[in-house]
Formats: C-alpha cells, structure tokens, sequence
C-alpha cells in the first residue's frame, strides 16, 4: 500500500498532467491554432480545468496532504507547505466558477483579438464585464478583510495587499515622474534607425542567438510568434518562449530577452521537482523580476551591445553604421507611449499604475466596464501626458483581462523594482557585471542567479526569499537609483 | 437530474477532452517539442491515456450507456453503438497495460528517432521487443477465435481478419506483379528533375496551396513539418496535417496531398457530431482510401498537372522546362523502392505485405524481434527483388511498430483498393471527372464525397457504409483495372 507522501505525489502528478494539458493547449491556441479551432478548444480546457481543479481539492488529496503532514521532511516538507497553500486557495473556488472562467478565457481570448483588430472595445465589453463579474465572485470565494483587491493579488505575489501596492507607487511615483519631465527639457535621442520592414527569419534567427548566448536552453525549450509574447512551460525540460515581429526591431530583440528571463528562471529549478509544486517560479513579482533583469539590465546596457551590436548590423545591414553610444541611447529612449510591452523602462511603471487604478474601480464598482475606454484616455492624459488614439493602443492592448487575470498587473511594477535589487545584491558578489557582460560571460550571471533564485524554485515564500537573496524586503532604493544614474547618463542630465 | 443520455454525453465529452490533449501533446512531439521535453511527455501521455481509459470503462458510463440504450433515436443510437462496440474493445484492457503503453510509445518514439538516424536496429530492438510483448497480451485481452492478428487489426478495421487480409493479398499479387515486370521490360521514364536542393518556403507555401484548392479547410486546419508525416486532430474544426522536405520534390506535394485526404475527410463530419465518438473516419481502411484517392486518383493524374504544371515550374524555377507528358510519367514512374511512404502505387502494396508477414511471424513467435533486420530483407528481396543497405531504409524506416500499432498496415492496402472502388461510384455519379480536375471543380468532387462518405462520420460500420458507397464489399477489380489501364498507357505496354 502506498504511503500518505506516495499518494499525494501520485496526486499531484495526476494534476500536473492536466495542467500540463491546459497550459499545451493555451499555447497552441495563442501560436497555432487556425480560428477553427476556438469553440472545442474553449470546451476541452473548460473540461480539463475542471478536471484538475477536482482532482487537486479532492477529499483523497486533502487527506493524503494531513497525513503525510507529520513525517514529510526538507524538500518534501517544502512542498507540502506550497500544496498547502495552493489547495486552499483553490479550494475556496467552487468548480464550476473555475470552469465557467476558464471557458468564458477561451471565448473572450478570441473576442479580444478580434475586438483588437478592429479597435472596437464595445464589441467585447460585455464580455469584459462578464469576466470582471466572474472574477469579483472570485475574490468573494478567496476572502480578504482590507480591500477586494487583496484577494486577487494575493494569488499571484504571495502576502501583497492593495496598500502595499499603493504605498509601492507613492514612493516612485515622484522620483520618476521629475527625471521623467528633466529628461523632457533635454535633446531627444534618435532611434529611427530601429524602424523598419525587417525580414521575420532574420529576426528570428538573430532573437534566438541572443537567447541561446545569455543562457536559455533550446534542447529544453523553444521559441515560436505570438500576439502577446509570454513564456509557458509543462516540465523543466520543454519551456516555451514567444516573441513578435514588428516595424520597431526592438520589439522582437527586447521581447526574446524578456521571456528569456523567465523561460531561464523555469528552466533553473532542479530536475528533481520536475513536474512537482516545487518546480517554477516563486510569483509573478519575482518572475518578472528576471524577465526584467535580463531585458532591461542586462540587454539594455551598454556592455552588452558593446558585444552584440557588430553581429546585429549584420544581421540587419539596412539599420547602417550607427556607432555603440548612438545605439545605446536609442534603445534606452525615453517618451511617454501607449503600448506598455513597448514603454521604455522609465515609464512603464506609470502604465502599470493606469491599470491598478482602473481594476480596483471596476472591482469596486466606481467605474463600469462600458466606461473602460474614457477613464483609461485619462489617466493616460494625466500620467504620461499623452491620450491613445483608439482602444486598440488603449485599453485594448493587453491579453490580461481577457484571461481574467485581474490583479497580476502590479507585480510588474514589483518585479522591476526586484530586478535592480537583486542585481545589485549580484554585483556585490561578482564585481564588475560590465566586463562580465561584454566579454560574453553570462554563464558567471546566470550561475549567481541559479543558485541564488532559480534553483530554489517555490521552496521558500516570495517575501522570504527577496530576503535570503537581497538581505531586505522589497524596496525601491536600487531602482530608482539605477534609473537616476542610468538616465542621467544618457541624457546628459 | 440528467437523463442517462445527458450522462453518457457528459462523460464522452470528459473522455473527448483527455484523448484530445493527449492528440495534441503527441502532435507537439511530432512536431515542436525538444528533446528535453521528452521525459516529462511520456509521463503527461501516460497519466492522461490512463485518465482517458478510467474514464470511458467506468462504471458510470457503462451504466449510463445501459439505460441510455432503450430510448435513443436516429444519430444518438448510432452513437450508443459506437461507443458499445469502443467501450468493449477498451474494457478488455486492463488500465495498467494501456497506461504501461501509452509510456513505452513515447520513449519508444524517442529511440525510434535516434535509432534510425544511425540506422542502429540494435539499439532499438529491446524496446521493440517489450512493444512486441505487450501489443502480445493486448490481443490476449481482446480475444480471437483463429488467428492473434485478428483481435489487433479489427481495432483498426472493424470486422477484418488475417484471413481476409491474407485473401486480398493473394487476389492481387499475381496481376500486380506480372504487370511490375511487363513494365521492367519497358524503357524507364525519367524522373531525375524531381531531385534537387528545393527551397522549404517554397515547397510549404506550394503545398498548402494544393491543400487548399482541392478542398482543405485552412480555416479549419494547418500545415507543419514531421519526421514521418501524419493528420492528426482534435475537433472537426481544428484538424493538422504534417508533411516533409526532402531532395525527392514529390515527398511534399504528395505527402500532402496525402494527409490533405485524412484532413478533409476528418473535416467532413457534421459539425454537430464534433467531441462526440460519430465524428471522424469509421475505419483505418476507409480513411487510407481518400488519403489515397486523393494523393494518387487525383493528384498523380495527368488532368490535375495539366492544372498545376505551370505554377509548379513558377515556384521551382530549376525544374526546367518539362511537358506535361513527361511531368506525368515522371510522377508515375514505377520502380521497387525501399521506402513505403515514398513508393510507387503500384509497388506500394507488396511494402504492406512484407510488415503484415513480419506482424504475424513476430506475434507468432516464428520469428525473433533482433532477426528482423534479416527477415525484412529477405522479404524485399523476394517481392521487391531489392535489398535495402541499412536498417534505416529497411525495418526502422516506419514510425507504427514504436508506437504499437501493430496490425495498422494492412488497412493501407485495403485503403488502397477501396480508393479505387469509391472512385469508380463517384465516376458512374459525376461522369468526366478528367475534365472536372483540369478545370479545378474539385469541390465536385469533395461535395460527393462530403455527401457519401465524409458526412457519414462513424455512423455505420464500415462494412455497411462500402456498401452503401460501392454497392458491393471490398473488392479488387476497380483498382486492378484502374492500375492496369493507367500504367499500359504510361509504359506503353
């Protein structure tokens, strides 16, 4: 007869399979699928969301979690901790409500898509407000004492709270909003050389050696073309990155980098949590954090085109002979615009800002769904001084809320603030990153951030291990002083 | 309360979603995956099929099905139907067999590839052996009155056995082979202008451009590329073909062609019937029968290259400047080869009987897993009169044995016939169909074979439904006249 322990693994195989499933079928969806294939595709994740969910908070698994409670130890302990979390998070979810939102996500993913192609927000508004309905219910499920938000950020960055979020913003917003308007009274740099028809198997190629040379594994993963570029995965041995081809050559270049970042951090949990609740990323905050590490600190810097910039000009002969400094302060270009993927570095968390404000005023029932688009030009109006010309550069841009992913917005603000701080935890051990950039060794970086972050996989909670590895909590010192000398560098504040 | 036709229904539709991710997940593998996602592949495969299996012989279908039996009408008692005859055929294998399976095939899958790319049978045949042993006792399971080979192939073919098969070979060796070596005597056409280095955009963008003008949905399908091309599914509106790029110009066109077959007759079913056991083909046989009479009746005759010649030498330019006459005999061209997949038609069924032989021999227990090598060869030489120079273009060459599907390949050659016999009903119907494929009314002929074959789905057994089709049982004539008048006039014999 198997033991407690053996049961619960038996288990939660059961439900990684399924969720392997899902998150296969997602991805192809997102790739591959021909438009054909939307309405079974709704119903089979609907069915296998379903499935995992009822197999995850079965009374079987829950008896074989308490029993093997008391003798479990070191990694097996760990995961009892995070299946303990997990299964009582999803536990306060009735199955049907997680299986009426993921078929309405399967639904509104294509509504989006259309509704994005023709700029026409009113055409999956009710579908939106659908979802918002679906996911306040959620929240009611969850529980919170403070604010309804807390319930939904909390399944994606253990432990944050709305006033967490809010007082994260206050301090930043300040510093950032003055370098932003100093950085207005200056020359803008030139970054017309970046636009262009450029041929989607060169960028392909060229976004691919990036990856491979900072360090992403493609025997253990792969690179394909999505709408919105993200990063999946069903085994620590197959994580999928996507990026996208567009007129800004940065997009496909700095997209690569991004979900290198995660698909690394994915690929660096021990083989042994292979298909197991310690496999992966901590949170989104700390996911993003790497994605971010390696897109804007390592990709934008200057060292690391000081190494890259040759192989790109031939990859790319029409972008001509632009010299190392040139190109360094094009693609570190600073100018409030619509599209948050696309934000430059400095800007970004203002984008993110946007989207928090406007989730707690649907979820609490300030703003209506149908209001979406006016409110959204507002703030736009108010933070970055600009107002998106349709909602396809508008509220539209973003796959989040159509897969109801509604309080992940945030921890993209976090994980910038993480990125700078755990690389200056980084460069307290290594030195001189700069040399270690330029002269190609990433494997010294990706080593550090190995043994430090990806091989602790969920082993430790978000909020303890920002600790272990930063030696403090979350904090916006290292940000928002990189930014500051960054910029001022840049643009000769 | 559901009524038990709402219950089967329900958990059909449970069982639809598992097969569908375990469809997609073995396309992937076919398909995308990297290698380091093989591991965790066999285990998410064995997980799921074991999930599917449970499923589908629980109690509580079969109970549903029961009670569901009494008072179901029209296409919901085709449906009890099909699903008793399924669900007899699936409770007769134990769980831990078809979990035991669906693992090894995966791994199987892995070694296969590896072994043939160093045409190394060695270092397959371990896992060939226990494929062997277990496909042994799967038939053990499913029972037989006079020969093993019967309990295997009527999964495949409903009804077929060994001594049919056996039958059917003897009724078309003798004519075939006399008319092999009247040709032999003849001058051999020329086809050295197939082979060259041809571009792979080109050859995708041809391809699917031949899929899609005689019939195939890329609304409701895609193309992408396989080591061993195959169709494959997972709702009627989301059906993939594969094919692959090779110095021969005519593995692409009629790989296609091929699976464009499989795929419109997949894509045929009522859309009502989707995610339900009615959709799709009702047999192996049936469904080889329009791959084929696509791949061969339609698209290696000389009205269908009178239509497509010239964008051919358009998208490859080297081919040069080559007459329709030429064109056509070079396609046709009838030469003992090693490779099945890339043999001629008439050829192509002595390939079949070689496999069938092996089959049984080996199940039999006449003949030793590690002494195939020699047995195929022997075999080529005797029907073929060739001996291949390596494992690879001999008895590794195929992808079924590493995915235990063992008793598949005779349905090929039923395929075969059958292609023929539907053709000659379709012709008494529509008349000069010469005229209708140089003019490019294809949809003619798919809305025939839409009407009595496609839509038909699984609805009645095959046997019935080649009747309803043909007015007879399977039978030799039409394909032996059909190969007689075409290749007197081609080798002018």
């Amino acid at each position: 007869m198997p033991s407690p322990l053996e049961t619960l693994k038996s288990r939660l195989a059961d439900v990684n399979a399924l969720r392997s499933a899902t998150a296969m079928m997602d991805w192809d969806q997102q790739t591959y699928m021909p438009r054909g294939g939307a309405e079974a595709r709704a119903e089979h994740l609907g069915i296998l969301s379903r499935m995992a969910h009822e197999t995850f908070v079965a009374d079987e698994t829950r008896r074989a979690l308490d029993d093997a409670q008391g003798s479990a130890e070191g990694d097996d302990a760990a995961m009892i901790r995070v299946t303990r979390r997990d299964i009582d998070l999803a536990t306060k979810l009735p199955t049907k409500l997680v299986e009426e939102k993921s078929k309405l996500a399967a639904i509104a993913h294509e509504r989006w898509v259309e509704a994005r192609a023709k700029s026409d927000f009113a055409g999956f508004a009710p579908t939106l407000e659908r979802m918002f309905d679906i996911v306040r219910e959620e929240a009611e499920h969850l529980g919170y004492t403070d604010h309804i938000y807390d319930a939904l950020i909390d399944q994606y960055e253990e432990g944050a709270t709305a006033a967490e979020v809010r007082a994260m913003f206050e301090s930043i917003k300040g510093p950032q909003v003055a370098l932003v308007k100093k950085i207005k009274e200056q020359p803008q740099v030139d970054d017309a050389f970046l636009y262009g028809n450029w041929d989607e198997g060169a960028q392909s190629k060229f976004t691919e050696h990036l990856a491979k040379a900072v360090g992403f594994d493609f025997e253990r993963g792969r690179q394909d073309t999505a709408p919105h570029p993200f990063c999946t995965g069903w085994s620590v041995g197959d994580i999928r990155l996507t990026t996208r081809y567009k007129p800004y050559l940065g997009s496909a270049i700095f997209g690569t980098l991004h979900e290198a970042g995660h698909g690394m951090y994915e690929q660096g949990s021990p083989m042994a949590w292979d298909r197991t609740p310690l496999a992966g990323g901590v949170s989104l905050g700390l996911h993003e954090s790497q994605s971010r590490l390696w897109e804007n600190i390592v990709g934008r810097s200057r060292a690391f085109w000081e190494r890259f910039l040759p192989g790109l000009k031939e990859s790319f002969p029409a972008i001509g002979d632009v010299d190392l400094d040139t190109f360094y302060r094009a693609i570190n270009k600073v100018e409030p615009s619509y599209i948050r993927v696309e934000a430059d570095e400095l800007t970004y968390n203002l984008h993110v800002l946007v989207r928090f404000e406007l989730e707690c005023d649907v979820l609490t029932g300030k703003l209506a769904v149908k209001d979406l688009p006016d409110a959204w030009n507002a703030k736009y109006e108010e933070y970055l001084g600009i107002t998106p010309r349709n909602d396809a550069e508008g509220c539209l841009q973003d796959v989040h809320w159509s897969m109801g992913s509604i309080g992940y917005f945030p921890t993209y603000s976090m994980g910038n603030l993480l990125s700078y701080q755990i690389w200056t935890a980084l460069q307290r051990d290594l030195g001189d990153t700069d040399a270690l950039i330029s002269s190609g060794d990433f494997a010294s970086i990706l080593t550090w951030l190995q043994d430090h972050v990806y091989s602790k996989g969920r082993k430790y909670s978000p909020k303890d291990l920002v600790r272990q590895v930063t030696g403090e909590a979350i904090s916006s010192r290292s940000y928002l002083d990189g930014l500051e000398r960054k910029y001022v560098e840049i643009y000769r504040l």
